[in-house]
């Protein structure tokens, strides 16, 4: 019992799993909408309730047993959210920032309208849309708008043929899709912000994250950017949060470009690029989501050393499971830091991950591979 | 699912608690057996049985659902521990390990076999017993041999009439007591062993420990004595870890006495003087417990930063709860970390810890006494 009541998060997948090791600490009860009983979140914690984030019945039910609700993921039936809010169910982030953020197209606009940098886009409705795009840009992505996460929902495609074959199926379903150039990237960054519903943040020091086809494998802190390019980061971050109303955890996610920055992605969540934070920050992203969504005030985003590395344990097949290979990962280094989610494994699914701190990120991410080598992940590099 | 099959905890009280946090990132699957359903591990995870740890019936039951059972207290029944071990079921530390530390005599009796330097003590049966160690103690404390922590059990007398007065009862009773005498102490130290089957150890640096009444108040890492004192600390740990044949954490409570150490008392489980390894220590003490007993590689023990204080958040009442102050207390110090353990509060209860890293030993324990207080706490010293 606590005046904070009872906290649901829609999800119970490995942001959620984590999100209860810390809310553990406050003593702060939480509730998951999940999938299936052995989902990460809902295989070790008590008052899980089965249900979908897409049925508004099983929204609703959860809702009723919970004083805030929060997620971990985006794919939520919006309108049913919508409905909710207005019967009084305190969401946090709330419905207008996750229609923000949960469809590509209006997170672009927002941004767009916040004066902050974007890379070009084209709206994608029509073959003749896709004609131009393909003109003005050359080789390109081609995204859906809503579910897309770890590359998912993103295709690559360098003549018009391509382009017709990936996007045709779904403009033909009457969707809406963006095309943007490929950009030759010096490198990917993402900032953590944490926000509360007044309006106070804290910044979490840049990091870089290295993607393979979409997915994030490689987080490393800190950054290897100049402290004004860093500065910089963590100032669009402020504004993307504001711009987005957001509440809880905003991950943001920046291409540097020629040495300059343009925002790419928002996650309204706890999010793979803030892995690190557990041990290498004094306050972790999922505790200071904890305190963000329930109004607390906020944990010092502070490092808490002078470099760490997070290599995430990607599934090779359906075989391999890091939980049979525990044994030899931990003989491996006595130092790292390792998070098995709990899944089933499959080829390319996020299973774990393993955080390095080190005085020289260069060890850590030599040590954090090597670790996650042992637990028998994919390589970094794809 | 793991190869390492489920682990199952005696008792579900705060170390069992924090035990859990740190099981899920292992992928270890626990279970409890706990006195009541809101328990501080209970109400935090799923698969719990309530049972009585005094009960035959109610351990073997759980030993039934485990591969392997382990401890969060000492107030177990020592006889069905032997027949379960003598029926196949794999405990943690061992029923014999048990049986030495839970009884201060004959853990007193382990340590001096061992050749480890013990205080001087009396075996008390008989009035004339006690009167000879009054004769030859002056002031003392008279202990009972089972049961006692947090300083219950134990009697502080300065006169014959007073231990008559607190020891006559528990010897009509047929106890068997011990007496010793009071010692005039430089500080007390703690030093945490965690031990693998096999006898691979790691030990932790030393603390220096508080104890208000018998009670832990505070923890300061490191421990302000000079390093060949803390090297003989860890010297007299890991003989002592040897002696009781240790497996998981032990804890070794050890008095300075003139500049020379005595190992005061043991616990073969994780212990209050450990709290700060969560922040503090490259491995906690909770997740090296989980390896130990599963007989996994253990984590480095190395301290991650140069120094750690944690307070104790003592019950003031039964009216001040510390999860009502939490905002407060959050305020205080965004640089704290609080772990409150969800407990109903009562005079003298331990419902929780802050721990404050610092370059400084000073300003961690100013700012970790400042958060305890905010949160209710009884002052550090009484």
């Amino acid at each position: 019992m606590t005046d904070r009541g009872v906290l649901g998060i829609v999800g119970a997948g490995q942001l959620a799993r984590m999100t209860h090791q810390a809310a553990i600490s406050l003593a702060v009860e939480l509730r998951f909408l999940a999938d299936r009983a052995h989902d990460p979140a809902a295989a070790v914690a008590p008052g899980t309730r089965l249900g979908s984030a897409m049925s508004g019945d099983d929204l609703r039910a959860f809702a009723q047993e919970c004083d805030v609700v929060t997620f971990d993921h985006e794919v939520v039936d919006l309108e049913t959210l919508d409905q909710m809010e207005a019967m009084g169910v305190t969401l946090r982030p709330s419905a207008r920032t996750l229609r923000m953020v949960a469809d590509k197209l209006s997170m672009r606009r927002a941004l767009d309208s916040a004066g902050l940098p974007v890379p070009p886009i084209e709206v994608i409705e029509t073959g003749a849309d896709l004609d131009r795009a393909s003109e003005r840009f050359g080789a390109m992505a081609v995204k859906r708008t809503r579910g897309g996460y770890d590359g998912r929902g993103v295709f690559l495609v360098t003549t018009r043929r391509q382009a017709t074959a990936e996007a045709g199926p779904h403009l033909d379903a009457g969707e809406t899709l963006i095309a943007e150039p490929l950009l030759s990237l010096d490198r990917e960054l993402a900032v953590l912000v944490a926000r509360r519903p007044g309006g106070q943040m804290v910044v979490y020091d840049p990091v870089e994250t290295l993607q393979v086809d979409g997915q994030c494998r490689q987080i490393t802190m800190p950054a290897p950017v100049p402290g004004e390019i860093a500065r910089h980061a963590q100032q669009l971050a402020r504004t993307a949060a504001e711009a987005v109303e957001a509440v809880g955890i905003l991950a943001v996610e920046l291409f540097e470009v020629d040495g300059k920055l343009l925002v790419n992605e928002l996650a309204a969540r706890p999010h793979n690029s803030g892995h690190h934070t557990i041990e290498a920050a004094v306050t972790s992203q999922f505790e200071n989501h904890v305190r963000a969504v329930l109004d607390l005030p906020l944990g010092s985003p502070q490092p808490s050393c002078a470099a760490a590395v997070t290599v995430n344990v990607i599934g090779r097949d359906g075989e391999t499971d890091p939980r049979l290979r525990l044994e030899q990962a931990l003989a491996t280094d006595p130092g790292a830091h390792i998070h098995l989610y709990g899944k089933t494994p499959r080829h390319n699914r996020k299973l774990g991950h393993v955080t390095v701190c080190n005085d020289q990120a260069g060890e850590a991410q030599r040590r954090a591979r090597e670790v996650a080598a042992a637990l028998g992940s994919l390589e970094v590099t794809g």
